[in-house]
């Protein structure tokens, strides 16, 4: 297999989240605190605010590169923080949502707050930070045929980020799913946001329409390459970095791409035999069995390169857009820790 | 008690929903179709689209009163009509949440979404469509400002929706409230898509700001008048005119207009005794007592009298607005159903 450089760029990557972490937290908190007060008590519980322990609010990436982009860009980037702050809103919205589709326990090491709130007022609570996301990014100090862009970018992501949605759910009770399935979730769920992230952050800066282009093409690719390392790390990653089992998402029999791509592409043989495998819960020596045949498949190498691949061309959509030495440095040092990440 | 002219207007108002619902229906199907097959799928067997022996979109209120806004104020209404899909589909956004969080299985006589669908898909076609809505109201043919001040109102008025809906949730947990208490809460569960209904109708015309304002103070008023005589229909109402069993929100326990109202004006004594037989689901004799204290009370005329003073409130707010004749004369005949229909 391809051993990627250990965490290539981690540190990097840690400096440019801290520099705009306070303008995120602090954006992110006036939104909220500009909610109606029942609905936004339970979005401050789901943030972990009111809990000293855990005032912790995730990496931000999606915010993060939002304002890298509008700096990078070299324009005005002032007009940029509410925009990274209602994708970010929106990206809270769907985990309340998730969690409570996926019955999930726990977050971030905390109750879901569907666990903690009682499933019909959690269910609200994402459907009011749904509409503050987006009341936060009427905001934006732009001229009102700017404004309106924006609002039409954050909209269609969010109808692609459900669809994704849907489809993830239905991929649930199928036996199988083809790579063309698989990218299709993706684009949705995962790649619609960052694409949305960095288009934002181009038009707050106020970028030309091709530049706009190019930053939502390069996030909804970035967005690609950092679903599968993640799929990568949900088999392979370590516990110690991940916080999770090893091959978490083998026991749940998750159609992550390693497993989709294996099914396409191992031999007759072992394609059925990883089928018969995952047609029910298994055991430690099924979960052997299915990393062993994901290996010989060269499944691992082939979904690190498609990461790679992703990423690539992420960066070859910028061609024509100027930018910033500096703060392109640091975009491709986020790139690159995207598709080699350990945790 | 007073007794309301039987259904007053009610062939009027039928008249002018007709007038108006080809457009609404269409309007509403073009919205889906330009959904995402997934979870567009799932809203079509919502609005049961798909069942030809239920092809009713329900009352259509609400877009029908931003279209007969429009066309009141004497302006150019042609641009309305996204605007009146767009708060209808954010109606039924809400509809299908309320089943998954009320565990409803039926409306409008067929299985709940959440039912035949499950709970993950169901909620996850609710934010969908919620998103769709949105997305709907950039298709008004207007002035980028004004389409901004547009996707305000309707962002507000959705803020103020799941409020209003967090209260009604947590009610259910307390042995009383207010009536100040409740009238916050149907402020924002009823009232406020309606006013965004009317104003949105107003803007779309081309009204000024003034008129605007006036619509929208109008329309949360007659929200509230629309909700109270829902409340008496929910304890008076005749099951052969409403589909749902005598004194259905008693044997709920739901707070409902009269009883909060009881609970506050009745004697003493009575409302002990109210607050007693609330305690417990009521078998068919404590249900007789308690309509017989909300009648003693004067709880049944209290509600009817609260309702007509909303809807009077609701037309003084347009005291300064020019209006076509006949179409403020359709205007008044439906607020006078609001508040006198039987079901």
């Amino acid at each position: 297999m391809t051993a990627p450089a250990a965490d290539d760029g981690a540190a990097a990557v840690a400096d440019v989240v801290a520099r705009y972490r306070p303008a995120v937290e602090r954006g992110l908190r006036e939104a909220v605190d500009a909610a109606p007060p029942g609905f936004g008590a339970l979005v401050r519980e789901h943030f972990g605010w009111d809990d000293d322990a855990a005032a912790s609010s995730g990496k931000l990436l999606r915010p993060v590169m939002c304002l890298l982009v509008a700096e990078a860009l070299g324009g005005d980037a002032e007009p940029a923080p509410p925009a990274a702050v209602a994708v970010e809103l929106v990206h809270n919205f769907s985990l309340i949502h998730d969690d409570i589709e996926d019955q999930s326990d726990t977050r971030h090491g905390r109750p879901t707050l569907w666990r903690t709130a009682g499933l019909p007022l959690a269910l609200n609570a994402g459907d009011g930070l749904f509409a503050l996301a987006r009341r936060t990014l009427l905001n934006l100090a732009l001229p009102p045929e700017r404004v309106l862009l924006a609002v039409r970018l954050l909209d269609d992501a969010c109808i692609a980020l459900c669809e994704g949605q849907h489809l993830d759910l239905t991929f649930e009770a199928r036996r199988s799913i083809t790579l063309a399935e698989y990218e299709a979730m993706v684009a949705g769920k995962t790649a619609a946001l960052l694409g949305a992230a960095m288009a934002l952050g181009a038009l707050a800066a106020g970028a030309d329409a091709a530049a706009v282009e190019a930053m939502h093409a390069c996030g909804r690719e970035l967005g690609m390459a950092f679903q599968v390392q993640d799929d990568v790390l949900g088999i392979w990653g370590e516990a110690a970095d991940t916080g999770k089992p090893v091959a978490d998402d083998i026991r749940a029999r998750k159609k992550s791409f390693p497993v989709v791509w294996a099914r396409e592409h191992a031999s007759p043989d072992a394609a059925a035999r990883l089928a018969a495998l995952y047609a029910t819960p298994p055991d430690d020596a099924a979960v052997a069995d299915i990393l062993a045949i994901l290996e010989r498949a060269g499944a691992r190498d082939a979904a690190a390169t498609a990461a790679r691949a992703w990423a690539d061309r992420a960066f070859a959509r910028l061609a024509g857009v100027r930018l910033v030495a500096q703060r392109e440095a640091e975009l491709r040092k986020i790139a690159s820790y995207f598709v080699t990440r350990r945790s």
